[in-house]
């Protein structure tokens, strides 16, 4: 059968990414297949690069630029050994919607040239490679967000001057710090998923598994650093496309509150709804990784490039406190917890993550009670009403420009249903503040019971009902986001993976919440999961970013420990 | 005439409030007309008052707070001279919408006994009354908002719990720091208007010449803090609505961004709309008292009270670096500075209160440059569209409670226009974002102009076209409203009053913008605004509350000086 006009785009799309990559970077013979190889991740990968590329691309984004700023390590070097990595990983999984190793390598030589003139780095980030979520917008590069009616235009906009010449806010200030720019990661069509697909690189599987999903929407990001293509990142988080796909893979992430991060100048889904805000913020392998990368870019001052950034700069008082509560002074920490939503039960590798989590903090003699905040249904409740409040028109314009098909795990109603008025809108927001001044009002009053005089340090919760997800079976954001109608930070911290030998459903019936959590249940299967990462969320109240970092710091090194 | 059921229910709340006025404070015999007593500041009501009570009321904030932390002067001398005084006020320009002076003795008498008995203050505002729009709820009190079918509800609602027992946040905080709460103040009728008239209070009229409107929103604590019966009060700004009356009554006021002060639990109109957000902010008759007011809120922590609120504390880092520049260190200050909105000139009193500004910056040796920004129009149409996204649906409610009479000075469309829908409300927002980013480029941008290095540190321009105004001629909002689209930092500062010898309109003809400059200059009448006071606003970048105030406090004393 004759493929229909947009296919054809896409298809053409698709092939002209994998030209992009150079001919000695091809992976030569067919791949096996995900039920023969699962995981490529390590060895898999290792086996098409040099030991020095490995040295390379497996150390973290702190360590490559206390190489790169001091002169051990050439920026040229370092970005070439990533490019062949992340073009190994996109045909391994379909991470990538653009590839720009040429302009990546000119920035190299040009970084080179600067330290051996100066003897100085250009910036804290001097030569590191980061990889950017295709809603960035770099010169030269295309942004197509998944869609097949954005290919040759700006937005969708055919003619626009901004094609191939805008550059997005964090873009600009990634430069200045000295980052080498490369490649552009793969997001599900409208950004509203769980998953990663579109019609122009299909799906991003996960690295680890390759039989689950890398989550989404930032899953090009999750499946690229999973597979250390890139040594850190920036996703989007609107309902948890930045902390399921850190998850998912095994990584760190965190998103942050609205107004640190710069967005500006950066495409989006639905843009302009005010009402439950998309947010940027990093991955990586490293706790420390994400650290730097907040950190440089608060440095760049974005309130004076961003009108929605806050002028709140990188707070060390913050980071030295936090420090001292987590050395136990002077009374140690104390958080909450909860291993359900109370509608699905996460599946037995989620379920062990957030077991081992609580015993390491109980071992390390913090405290630990129940979280039993307002409902979390209330939240997902007014989530879903701020994602549809036009009733699709916003995607159901993009696919136009196409016609291209919609794929089923798009979350968002697409069916055009009727648009809320200013009245609807205006009492969703009031309804929103009501029930973030009860859920701040919830965590205060835990005061009372922690014991350490305060309210909780920071709450733990799972991030999805699965570790990974089977392809189109990705259950709920119920545990994501809730945090983004109140505006929360939080990180996702790795703990463990699905063990087939382990991780089994319980013989004994239990009680179900309802169909969902009976559903969810039903689809765990051990063999299948096996090898998927499981994280877990960890949260704090609105804007405290440097706190939740740096006892994701903590945290993360003492799961690590604890399941190795 | 019988009067109908509304107005019936009108006059008895109006009333009621007199009733509220102890006998031995009321003003016997007749009140002279405005035309024979304009202005019944200063000598016309310290007649009515004692020495003691004169020296008490016409002490600012912080001389008060001085003493009253200190054990000089209780709280009940100081919170009964207030009284008498707001009584007196409220007698002669209707500026009062509640009283509650038993509750504000109660409170003193405890303040008092905490004082003798701990020799401490209870917090930095021990023993000061602080007056609050009519918007803030406190215990026992009710809220119109100046809505007649407000009275005997919560907001509206019949039979609601929280009537007479809900108290908003910001009260709560006044209340810790020590601040004692005695009576609520006017507003306008939807609180969309430059003048302040509702069908309870009437009209609130200008205290400095009775011929003029106090201004609006706020214009109950504009008038009031002008006849000292407050040494300082909360307002709240969504156009202007702090700016306008602190001007109008030749005071200081501070509208700061979105964030900084709380808002929680406080009524509004229009809540929920999110585009262009209404702020908290004090208007006091000095800056030092705008300050104390604005330190101890942020000391508070409001952040953990209302999720609205950032966590930003007061930053004495600015303070600090603001005064040295103030001191001409490095390089001292530069200032932008426009006359004209392109729109409407402003009258002779405003045009000599900019002179008396610009003059006095040259005069100190600090830099002024010619503000040219994107256009303020797009930024009044932006505010318009947002105001009335709802086509009226808001006001329309709450006038339909009680079938009362819409006065014509409401600026807002009430005349139930269709509401814009999700995808409209989106891209409004859309364009406030880019129009927001044009004006900090440009703020940027003019870094290459002020010889400083620096961008503008400050930007100096009229607040409206008038000193005070005529009731029913307030012009336009097209001098504050792009202050809140913007969400900048804006402060008034005080600098002359209208002279009719020397405010006269020039002889030559001018060329005029349109029709509503012509219509604006021909409204002005050197004998009817003589004594009316003229402030300038002083605006900054977006919570850059720390440095305005700052530089407020430095400029009105300069400006005192000149216009000595």
């Amino acid at each position: 059968m004759a493929l229909t006009s947009w296919e054809q785009t896409a298809a053409a799309k698709r092939q002209s990414v994998l030209n992009a990559i150079p001919e000695k970077w091809r992976i030569k013979g067919p791949i096996p297949a995900p039920t023969e190889q699962r995981d490529v991740t390590g060895p898999y990968i290792q086996q098409f690069l040099s030991p020095r590329e490995v040295e390379i691309t497996e150390t973290d984004a702190v360590g490559i630029t206390e190489r790169t700023t001091t002169g051990q390590w050439t920026a040229v070097e370092v970005t070439e050994a990533f490019c062949h990595r992340a073009a190994l990983a996109h045909q391994l999984v379909n991470c990538l919607h653009e590839i720009f190793f040429d302009a990546a390598l000119e920035t190299a030589r040009i970084l080179d040239d600067h330290y051996t003139k100066t003897g100085k780095p250009l910036g804290p980030l001097h030569g590191l490679p980061v990889s950017l979520k295709d809603q960035f917008h770099v010169k030269g590069v295309e942004t197509t967000m998944g869609y097949v009616g954005w290919i040759n235009t700006f937005q969708g906009k055919t003619n626009d001057p901004r094609y191939l010449t805008h550059e997005s806010e964090l873009v600009k200030e990634l430069r200045a710090a000295g980052a080498v720019l490369y490649c552009k990661t793969s997001v599900p069509m409208t950004l509203m998923s769980g998953e990663t697909m579109n019609n122009i690189i299909t799906y991003t599987h996960n690295p680890k598994n390759r039989l689950l999903s890398s989550g989404g929407s930032s899953g090009g990001e999750g499946a690229l650093i999973a597979l250390r293509g890139s040594p850190a990142g920036f996703g989007t988080d609107i309902g948890g496309s930045i902390r399921v796909p850190a998850s998912f893979n095994g990584l760190y992430g965190i998103r942050p509150s609205v107004g640190r991060m710069p967005y500006e100048g950066a495409a989006n889904s639905g843009d302009g709804q005010n009402t439950v805000l998309s947010v940027v913020g990093p991955l990586s392998p490293s706790a420390r990784g994400l650290i730097l990368l907040f950190k440089t870019v608060l440095g760049a001052m974005p309130w004076l490039g961003d009108p929605g950034v806050l002028e709140i700069p990188w707070r060390e008082e913050i980071v030295e406190e936090t420090r001292k509560l987590v050395q136990g002074k002077p009374e140690g920490l104390a958080f909450g917890i909860f291993y359900d939503d109370g509608q699905v039960k996460p599946q037995p590798p989620v379920e062990r993550a957030m077991r081992i989590a609580a015993e390491t903090i109980k071992r390390l003699g913090h405290k630990l009670i129940k979280w039993e905040p307002p409902s979390h249904l209330t939240a997902a409740s007014l989530a879903n009403r701020a994602y549809n409040m036009d009733g699709g028109a916003d995607v159901l314009q993009n696919f136009a420009l196409s016609n291209e098909a919609i794929h089923t795990s798009v979350v968002i109603d697409a069916s055009g249903s009727p648009q809320k008025t200013a009245l609807e809108i205006a009492a969703l927001n009031v309804e929103k503040r009501e029930y973030q001044k009860q859920y701040l009002d919830y965590w205060n009053s835990t005061a009372q019971v922690t014991g350490t005089g305060r309210p909780v340090d920071a709450v733990i919760c799972p991030v999805a009902p699965h570790a990974a997800c089977i392809p189109g079976k990705y259950a709920t954001i119920g545990y994501t986001a809730f945090i983004n109608v109140l505006d929360y930070t939080s990180a996702v911290v790795p703990v463990t993976s699905a063990d087939r030998r382990v991780d089994v459903v319980g013989k004994e019936g239990r009680e179900y919440f309802g169909e969902l959590d009976r559903k969810t249940e039903g689809e765990y299967d051990a063999d299948v999961f096996d090898g998927a990462p499981a994280g877990i969320q960890l949260f704090g109240r609105r804007l405290q970013e440097e706190k939740i970092l740096v006892l994701a710091e903590y945290l993360g090194e003492e799961f690590r420990k604890a399941s190795a």
